[in-house]
């Protein structure tokens, strides 16, 4: 790959927390310089795992970094997260996670109940998923750095028989189905860090998604196009990447999409979309029209008791997301710009 | 994996550097409560990398994180380090080097022109050691933590064909093999701080030692028996797992050990045993008597000029190394204990 030559779009002259966000900054950095200089320059989108042929076999890869704040919350940890992640990351690429490698940075003077409390975190979520775990790492900072604990994963997996995804495998009228409720995640951390005058029953949906993407693809895999899982950003980020990426447009039927009164009263408040905030056990799949009904049929049998046909792909306007309600209102929905939930995985 | 009834040996009530420095209590964490919750009981001995099958194919895969401190150095950056320290990694390991995913967890404030300095030098590592990189992820945390910038790297690869690496191989007689001189990384760094009154002229040896290994291979694979990359911990760190893992003693001719002028003055003043001190360039091989001249012969070949047999393996006493000098002397060597130089890597 020829470094020296690449030409960089990014022309911030600091890194922000917006570019941490997962939403339009994070992709100007990702695109303006990470991407060219460490992928090269036939570089193809970032899916959210990279699959490639090693001895004859095909494999995937993926890797995240964790550093939410603060490290428990209600539903959660950062251990449990740091699996979920990971092996989600894999299932929405098409494939199953066989084994994770584990590093930790940690805060010296971290109580070690902590870190024993996060360490069977990731033992419990891995043993869950059915995953692994191989490996890793432990370095120490001095006390004052790195908030008490940030965590990486890194995964492998098979592709799963029989699926194929690709953004440009989206056609006009396919169907866009999600896996349930959004933004519980990111509603929850924020609240847990106790700094809003609110409270609410609410809970991270950290979860493993692979059951349910098995269940999917067993019942639909023929006109399974594409997945993703809907974390930083949230549902309205993820869309604007798809649409951008199929070169298409996305029409979102707002009213389907279901939200939790908690969250929906939270984001009013604050003045947040809940297609923004992160969700970390839900996701997001085009399937052809006519594969469509069985594919959710398949999602609520799993126990997706709330997955739905949420909108469709349509030619116009491309690389756009419509917002539609039924009152008849329709809006544009954009990718997050700024941040206004830092670190919440 | 029974998680709940691990019975774990470590007691330490908070986490401290030392526990981070790669010796002794870096050792008590791992095999005293990570390895026991996350690997389960029938846990082999953490080796720099795990060797699985998947799919038909023999992966090799590991991760590590990066925390050096400053971010450059003579000879070498974060980037650099934490691309070759993955590659060398799965080379001890008896595996070549695929494909690699980087994450970054960047401190908001950080200048794009660092960042932008360590990606290419991640770039740059990864082109000269021949692996694409293939994913990776990004986080931004606030201003005050994480020292600018952290990297973690996971890296798979292939066993490289006749090699076959254990402790549990390696017999008396058989030499020991160093493949240049030790503690540049380490003293390197410590001078790059600027905390003390001291200036030499040493480079950080990182590099990947990939071409070695192969050379190696390629000339005595059948009487390779173990290798390892001393870094943190150094030198009498990796003798002693080795010594502890085959239930062996190792032999150390310590005047053959070559040691840089400016590594031993640097250690004298401070103190610190050149064979405690980190390298990211080096490694160690155990290889059959007979094979052993041919070995030592393809590194120089190969570039490795100060290779040599630096000690051989004993019966007696087990799990201990003994270093020995040609005045006749004799002296217990030990593994680093507390943590002289926080942060080398």
């Amino acid at each position: 790959m020829s470094t020296a030559a690449a030409r960089l779009r990014f022309r911030d002259a600091r890194i922000e927390m917006a570019h941490g966000a997962g939403g339009k900054a994070s992709r100007r950095l990702l695109e303006g310089l990470i991407a060219p200089l460490l992928l090269g320059a036939a570089a193809q989108p970032l899916g959210d795992a990279a699959h490639l042929a090693l001895d004859g076999a095909r494999i995937a890869i993926t890797a995240d970094s964790f550093v939410v704040k603060p490290l428990r919350f209600p539903g959660g940890s950062i251990g449990e997260l740091a699996v979920n992640g990971t092996v989600n990351d894999l299932a929405v690429s098409g494939a199953r996670a066989e084994a994770l490698v584990v590093t930790y940075v940690i805060e010296a003077g971290l109580a070690t109940e902590i870190l024993e409390a996060e360490t069977r975190a990731i033992a419990e979520a891995a043993s869950r998923a059915g995953v692994a775990i191989v490996g890793g790492d432990t370095k120490v900072v001095e006390h004052g750095k790195a908030d008490g604990l940030y965590l990486t994963t890194a995964g492998i997996g098979r592709p799963i028989p029989g699926v194929a995804l690709s953004a440009a495998s989206v056609r006009p009228g396919d169907a866009v189905i999600l896996s349930g409720p959004v933004g519980d995640h990111g509603v929850t951390i924020l609240l847990a860090r106790g700094e809003l005058d609110l409270e609410a029953d609410l809970r991270s949906d950290t979860r493993a998604v692979a059951p349910f993407v098995e269940a999917l693809a067993a019942a639909a895999a023929p006109g399974l196009r594409w997945m993703r899982d809907p974390t930083r950003g949230g549902v309205a980020t993820s869309l604007n990447e798809l649409a951008r990426d199929a070169g298409l447009g996305v029409w979102l039927e707002e009213d389907r999409v279901p939200v939790r009164d908690a969250v929906r009263g939270a984001c009013e408040l604050l003045g947040l979309d809940p297609l923004h905030i992160a969700n970390e056990g839900q996701f997001l799949a085009v399937v052809a029209a006519e594969w469509a009904d069985r594919a959710v049929a398949a999602l609520v049998a799993a126990g997706c008791a709330e997955a739905a046909i949420v909108g469709h792909i349509v030619e116009q306007p491309a690389a756009t997301v419509l917002g539609s309600t039924s009152y008849g209102g329709t809006r544009v929905i954009d990718m997050l710009v700024g941040d206004p939930l830092p670190r919440i995985c």
